[in-house]
């Protein structure tokens, strides 16, 4: 299942209509001004979430690759976001989600909380039974944390200190098992 | 510093005479030899394995690469171990700790010990403060995670089922500041 249509499987109180397919690179572009307009990434960052972008390009159509990204279009077919998902290596059916991203101009869509459902179907659908999400502990980030906790991501753990002093690591996690898939709440 | 001398930086009870050097491409057998001997990793483990000294044999002279890889020569300049390690990306002044094992023939020398002491007197050099180490929780680990206990890195974080059903991840941490870089005990 590639796509996703807005209104259709997902259940959402307010949703824009949208549209969620796999990346291609016309959307390069657009994903880079997505993460810098964010604020919150350091060019080091943006280049890393380039770098798993260029990854999913290089072999979008493979259905166990290691990257694989979608991008998100509002009702006029504008790309106003996109996440990157993937098996972690050297796990049975854990994935991790590398990157998620919506454009600052459309947050409160719901666009994140659709991104996030259809990586967990397309997680499920490949024999997935645990999704990972690693973020900052940075002040800047609350907002994020509190996405990920709302979304049904228990804290699984802390690494302290692990990006630099004073700022820990923190993983949250989610079992994908029988009718988890779609953001409860 | 780029090799140690067996008994000299190094204060253990027991320390058979080595020496520590970095990987040079003629490693490359004895170091598959030497983890498959092991008994402790799976193929694609080993494959894995055999991935990353690799990547450190691309590029063994740099001081700051992504892998940096060592070999332990026993008296009679057999390899008897290895370990790479190298920063951690996204961060300042983490690195992991990737891969480190000694010939079941020689354990028991002192040889984990001073490949591991090695790594962290490397990682201090490049401005490291954090060393981390990931390994499973299965039985069969059960040494290895004694091992790094004794030798100062307490369990900083676990991640449940995440290699698969009833296997967690388990993450140790040592700060590398000050004075503890040779191993405490």
């Amino acid at each position: 299942m590639e796509t996703l249509q807005g209104g259709g499987a997902l259940k959402h109180e307010r949703e824009a209509p949208m549209r969620i397919r796999p990346i291609e690179p016309r959307d390069r572009e657009r994903i880079l001004e997505i993460v810098t307009a964010t604020g919150n990434f350091t060019p080091v960052e943006i280049a890393t979430a380039m770098e798993v972008v260029d990854e999913a390009l290089a072999d979008p159509a493979h259905p166990r690759g290691d990257y694989r990204a979608f991008v998100l279009e509002d009702e006029r077919s504008h790309v106003a976001g996109y996440e990157c998902h993937g098996p972690t290596p050297l796990t049975e059916g854990t994935y991790d989600l590398y990157w998620i991203a919506v454009d600052p101009a459309c947050q409160g869509s719901g666009f994140g909380r659709a991104l996030l459902a259809f990586a967990e179907q397309d997680v499920r659908a490949t024999g997935g039974r645990l999704l990972l999400i690693e973020t900052s502990s940075q002040e800047s980030y609350g907002d994020t944390i509190r996405f990920y906790e709302k979304s049904g991501y228990p804290l699984a753990a802390r690494i302290k200190e692990f990006y630099r002093q004073g700022d820990d690591k923190l993983i949250f996690a989610k079992r994908l098992t029988g009718d988890t898939a779609l953001v409860p709440e």
